[in-house]
């Protein structure tokens, strides 16, 4: 038996993440992966926390990466806090709601979804009848940035209530974090997760986590063990600090991986980042409305900037046009999934995927594909749209 | 704030693992990242599971790689397997049998333990016994290679009295895969996992892992679902195979790395490479015994050859010699712990890591060691007795 040599062609990644890995990350996976209790590891991973609180804005002491994609950050916040017989309140507006739902049902909690379609945001009324119905919740669940529709949740007053009420919000950041303002501790958040792979533009690997002090009272407070072995905090947390404690093998050269691209987002500046990405997202969106396609999202401002979701034109054959944007432009964008599948395309615009250049290629590309199929949209409507915005104040 | 550049010490890896990457390896890593949908990563997957198969010699349609490090592959055997009320024996001699039973627990299992002194075998009679007296049990779970003492179990005997009583057989293969004889089919093992970072030499990162038919039939009888969100093979397998439906993404970098790794084995043939870890080891057992060293497993046929545990001389302050290793010669070896803490050392040989030139520079860094302890072993008497054993016979 014969393997080939690994050939994976290169793509420009504007889907849903992955985004594009910025050099400088790659290389530093080429740092030797040395021994998990070896004091120069054990620094690295100190230094690591450092820098990730400060892109969660928190000062919460247990902020650490899990050892394993988003999904498994999302089964990290849910499982610790989370325990058989708890009422937890899930905000289901896209996938990842569910899925939040579906993990706190495998801990074993009831729960007691709020719903909104896919594509609006939940509102902090809906939330606050469900607190009122369920006095005893333990939690509440909700999605920063929804990944299968393009909404950006506003949370301050949801986070605001549920500290009113006793109940503890954790959140999923995985597409927001370093591309949308993200405030853990003047938001109140008590659990927030993400994923490396999005803003970040590392490989996807690890997902850095943060527990607030509400959080941390509430594991102390747990009546039996998380039911997860390998994301119980409590004894995470004696590796990662305190005794030093040998729990698992973290994954060495993801973590030089999500170090560097923590370097990179230091060296740019949190806030040139969230606004560079907001920038770009603006051009995008523009540049789409100016081909007379619709925007999913209605309201702007209720728009992520790392993912935009847009409507596929009537008579568009979309899964052909995205095969097509990838095998003749090398472009990667996501299809709709759920009730938006065939509906919509979702388009990435995060971490070093987020530049000038991409907006343009794709928005030109995109008009290739669909004069190709016979959608006459304006010729280089799209394009011009975009760049005016991008030359225009700050960009 | 400001980060340092990224610039961990390169170190000779010869601990309980990490081992040291191969360089090919670490430039797999530089493929570039793409999407978990993109044909050409699907097609990578599938590509990587067929040499996985090889290496577990198994034809186990349902061999792929877990998205996290070894314990998770732990947490993905025993979770999909187990569920609540079950009664699972778990085999105890050692720290990983520990952890199994740990996770037997969390998911609502009764756990009967069969146990041995940490450094000896488990006895086929004593499984034997406790299936005589819970015959309904679910499965029985065993290390292979136990990284906490250096004893390499016999399992071919107790998976056949497994199959005889109709209890499924879960095998942490951590350590010894690709570096001691294991066979999954000929031995009728039903759920085995390994990881990245031991005798295949690729960082940490993902875990491989089979399941067998019986095993399959298992988690298709469930109650209820696998209560991690994660690791459920009921939707992973639907990702791998099948219709290629999203479930999480993949850290793509390590299944590069997990890739070439394989390709690295296939090249040297897995018999060949099996017999390196044996020779080796051999060559080591030869020149610590030279030393007036004595092995903590006596019986050298249950000795792991990619993990030897060697005991701590009198007088001689281990934690010190440890740290004098790495930082005076730049060579990382283990602890003992449980038990075992303070009266061993661990030397791992294991993947790139196995190599004759280790095995010396490792026992004449040991000597000088020891001697600054006051420890007079003979003068050069562990490395010529090491080369006398490299030097014979097919090395």
């Amino acid at each position: 038996m014969e393997l080939s040599e690994l050939n994976p062609p290169p793509r420009l990644l504007l889907g849903p993440g992955p985004s594009n890995v910025h050099p400088r990350v790659y290389r530093a996976m080429l740092a030797p992966v040395i021994g998990y209790l070896d004091p120069a590891f054990l620094q690295l991973l100190s230094d690591t926390q450092v820098p990730l609180r400060a892109v969660f804005r928190t000062g919460n002491e247990l902020t650490l990466p899990i050892s394993g994609t988003g999904s498994l950050g999302m089964e990290a916040a849910i499982y610790n806090v989370v325990e058989e017989g708890d009422t937890v309140i899930v905000c289901i507006n896209g996938f990842f709601g569910s899925r939040m739902a579906d993990m706190a049902r495998r801990c074993g909690a009831r729960v007691v979804t709020v719903e909104a379609d896919w594509g609006r945001a939940i509102e902090v009324e809906q939330v606050e009848a469900a607190l009122r119905q369920h006095p005893g919740a333990k939690a509440v669940c909700i999605v920063h940035a929804e990944t299968s529709t393009g909404v950006l949740q506003p949370l301050i007053d949801i986070a605001r209530l549920c500290r009113e009420r006793g109940a503890l919000v954790i959140v999923d950041a995985v597409t927001s974090l370093s591309g949308a303002p993200l405030e853990v501790d003047a938001w109140g958040l008590d659990v927030v997760y993400s994923a490396t792979q999005k803003c970040l533009s590392a490989p996807p690997g690890m997902a850095p986590i943060t527990f607030g002090p509400r959080a941390v009272e509430a594991m102390q407070r747990r009546r039996e063990p998380c039911r997860s072995w390998y994301v119980d905090l409590t004894m995470l947390r004696e590796y990662y600090g305190g005794p030093r404690r040998y729990h698992h093998t973290p994954p060495m050269s993801m973590l030089y991986a999500l170090r560097e691209a923590l370097r990179l987002v230091l060296e740019e500046g949190l806030e040139e980042r969230i606004a560079r990405h907001r920038r770009h997202a603006s051009a995008l969106w523009a540049g789409l409305e100016a081909m007379g396609l619709r925007l999913h999202v209605e309201d702007e401002s209720l728009r992520a900037p790392p993912l935009t979701t847009v409507r596929v034109p009537e008579g568009v054959d979309e899964a052909r046009l995205r095969q097509d944007l990838l095998e003749r432009h090398g472009i990667e964008i996501g299809a709709g999934f759920g009730p938006l599948a065939g509906k919509v395309w979702r388009v990435g615009l995060m971490g070093y995927s987020s530049q000038p250049q991409n907006v343009l290629a794709l928005l030109h590309a995109l008009e290739v594909e669909l004069w190709r199929q016979g959608c006459e949209v304006p010729r280089g409507a799209g394009v011009e749209a975009a760049a005016r915005v991008l030359a225009s104040g700050d960009a």
